[in-house]
């Protein structure tokens, strides 16, 4: 039985006992939110390195950390210092995005490594593999899209993305419309391909079945891709975003009747007075199921501070109930980020994630901030920055530009208010 | 006659033509702004070399930086390079916050270099010339806080923070509630230390008029400064705070009265459920005076990020109706920001202005991300770089990672989306 399936039956799992602890929230809360599909329990089967982690209604807003070659940067090891760098500045997962070099050896190496859930995008190696045999992504056959899929799941992949609503109707409604910038998702745009090729329907909406019986077996949660999603802002909430949206709500109540545990995908790039908007109808159309956005990005124009930007839509999509926060690195549209990029994406998306659960007003989120206030008032300088986010940038930063007067800091220097209030 | 008394007689001045043409609206909608106190036309009588700026209702959020040497780092040229960063990156105020070395001199070439409009704290040169004479702020005389102001009126600044909120009746309302981080303005500070050794009336509150008389004179905008913003998320929007902005509000009214322009300032640290809120509450208690906020950072544990926390809580702000974004850098709480914080701290606080002014419909505001849209759909990388507001930030990121083929990015290499749809 699955995690879903034992959570109708009113069985409290191991792991959802462990997932609640590490929540700091009864276990029967954790078990009735799988049961209605609003929580997910994220953890293969197979991948017993790491802890499960829960994600969904009433939670701490989780962040996701995107790494992996492309095949303009292929260094493997440098992949791996990225998985270290986000797992130590706070990503709850990672997704390994790999397309470049031997993506199969690198998935397993980060899967080994990782002591948080791995996320793949499965077609991403179907394609990578098929251009190696000199074949292109359109000649895969349906058993060899699925054969990809099955092997992550046997490797002990967590969450899969997959572009099931991705389909001739979502497509035609994106069409009829009209777009500033077309698709922007990868994987929206190999399907597509695929599609048109072989003149057939996309295989992962037509078998969705045999899409659920793998994630059923391997107890992998389903992260249903927004192939349409727009590439900005001018196309956000149109036609074909809303099209696939609703054909992923009818997947998620197909996926739930077979036990797989789902979560929806969502942009993008949305203008902030939409992004309220984007979440009810995510929780509306996909009846509660767990809403994971990538950013949103609020403008188009911020090359090199697109953290920003994502934390920004981040934080208002949180609010709003969004429950996992893909992040988004200072070098989104510039190139393949670096370690230090993924520092920055992480803690801003931390940020994003934390204001949000403060206002959503998610137990024990203030504490940390409380605790902070607390070290300023004293001036305790060593605990402000063991409280911070990122303790070493903090600690950097302040070591840089000692002042005369320890207690203080060069900002204000003598005219210190918290000193001159003591 | 003040531009406030001109606009109240249906005069459209120079300076209103001026500022209508930058903003690309008509005149007489400035003109109106000014007369309901809902826009400030922002230069001193003096102040030659800049261009008047408008702020407030239904125009694009403005940015403003805060520069200025503390006791610990006097460098004074290193000031006059964060003013030539600031307004590189766009910032369309700077206010010089210097408390170190030769304050008077140095605001001088600020206000001579400078093409935007620049803002002080008057009392902070009043505190510095005392500890210079070895007096303490408290020995300071009325006259000669007035006469710091006036001469700082004479220079030509263009606005002014003055903390004529902070009274014992505000006091007394923040006491009677008690704060985890009592007061954190540095001027709300400095006057109650005057207050309570004096055992008198805040004079800039007692002599308001005398404020005024000035302020008319020079036609320096007043910033309503708040003495009692809140330091941590703990302590927001409590009784100190709201008792204040009363006060505001009726000083608000007095100076319309007598031709004065004023901005009120709000916090600070705000959770992010309650940043609307002190918004409505502001435009509702001061009569739609434009808000200029100091962030606000939606949480306290961030500190080497402190700019993301600002750019969330401006964005909010900003697309709530506030009018006037005062950046936070990456060094706030831990040290005087460097010129690259400059450079990091207008560019976040730009982001969150924008992407407000998009979601509050402003004309045109929407035109650059659809430009750059275009750009990226066209692969035009030179046009994508010079559309970014950190043109020089994102050419680097770029050409530290050039791809095989120069139409694509290393992000995707041959997977590009763009190239794969044409």
């Amino acid at each position: 039985m699955t995690q879903l399936e034992q959570a109708k039956k009113g069985i409290i799992t191991p792991q959802m006992k462990k997932a609640a602890r590490a929540e700091g929230v009864e276990p029967e809360m954790i078990r009735q939110g799988i049961a209605e599909g609003k929580i997910v329990i994220t953890q293969n089967r197979r991948h017993k390195s790491i802890n499960p982690l829960a994600i969904g209604k009433g939670l701490r807003a989780k962040v996701n950390a995107n790494i992996g070659t492309s095949p303009d940067q292929q260094n493997a090891e440098e992949e791996i210092e990225k998985l270290r760098m986000a797992i130590k500045v706070g990503a709850d997962t990672v997704m390994d995005l790999s397309t470049g070099g031997p993506v199969a050896e690198i998935r397993k190496a980060i899967l080994a490594e990782s002591t948080v859930p791995i996320g793949t995008v499965p077609i991403y190696q179907a394609v990578v593999e098929a251009v190696k045999r000199k074949k292109s992504i359109v000649e895969l056959s349906v058993d060899e899209i699925f054969e990809v899929i099955e092997s992550q799941g046997k490797e002990g992949v967590d969450f899969i993305t997959t572009h099931c609503g991705v389909t001739r109707e979502s497509l035609s409604r994106l069409r009829s419309q009209g777009r500033l910038m077309d698709m922007v998702s990868r994987g929206g745009v190999l399907t597509v391909e695929w599609m048109r090729y072989n003149k057939k329907e996309n295989p992962l909406y037509e078998y969705f079945d045999r899409l659920l019986d793998i994630a059923r077996h391997y107890e992998m949660v389903l992260s249903l891709g927004d192939g349409l999603r727009p590439g900005c802002l001018a196309d956000a909430t149109d036609r074909g975003q809303v099209q696939e949206l609703i054909l992923l709500g009818e997947l998620t109540k197909r996926a739930w009747d077979k036990g797989v545990q789902v979560i929806i995908e969502g942009p993008g790039h949305v203008p902030l007075d939409q992004i309220e908007a984007n979440v009810v109808l995510e929780k509306q159309l996909c009846h509660g199921a767990p809403f994971y956005v990538l950013g949103p990005l609020v403008t188009d124009i911020a090359p090199g501070y697109d953290h920003i930007t994502a934390a920004i839509g981040g934080a208002v999509a949180g609010r709003a109930g969004a429950d996992f926060l893909c992040y988004v690195t200072p070098s989104e549209h510039l190139r393949l980020p670096t370690v230090e990029d993924v520092r920055e994406g992480v803690v801003a998306t931390k940020i994003a994630a934390h204001a949000a659960d403060i206002a959503r007003g998610i137990k024990g989120a203030l504490k940390k901030d409380i605790e902070m206030s607390r070290a300023r008032k004293k001036l305790d300088w060593e605990r402000q920055i063991n409280l911070s986010l990122d303790p070493e940038r903090a600690r950097n930063i302040r070591k840089s530009s000692l002042p005369a007067d320890s207690d203080v800091c060069t900002m204000c220097s003598e005219f210190c208010v918290i000193k001159k209030q003591r």
